[in-house]
């Protein structure tokens, strides 16, 4: 995973962590809600995890917003 | 995977497949500037892939998108 990988993933996992914070919600109750083991969460939050899909839509979900916003690429063209 | 999580990941295949062709790529010439196979960039167009995060982003690389544009779950609250 080279350095711009990691800040990606760090960047999603920013995200995770300010919506759950947002919902008042500890990693573990997130893991629990998504179905999703707690030191799961931790390492999403870490940026330390390569996220499929479906687990990036589990986490959604609960934290009530679209996947697409736990993505935080910039726009390429901007 | 449930009929739900299919249906989200051929909404993901569907876009892929939209901006490939609005790039007049092949799935082959997709495949090798986003350095994965071409194999696999038909099993995430017919929605059959859970893509981990940083395969997604090679592939908005290439299709000049940002990556949540591929992510195509409409807003839960809508």
């Amino acid at each position: 995973m080279n350095r711009d990988d990691k800040q990606f993933l760090q960047g999603v996992g920013d995200r995770v962590r300010e919506r759950r914070l947002a919902l008042k919600l500890t990693q573990a109750e997130l893991g629990k809600r998504a179905g999703l083991h707690r030191t799961f969460v931790g390492s999403v939050e870490r940026g330390e995890r390569n996220v499929a899909l479906l687990s990036l839509r589990k986490l959604a979900r609960v934290l009530r917003v679209p996947p697409a916003e736990l993505l935080t690429e910039p726009d390429p063209g901007a």
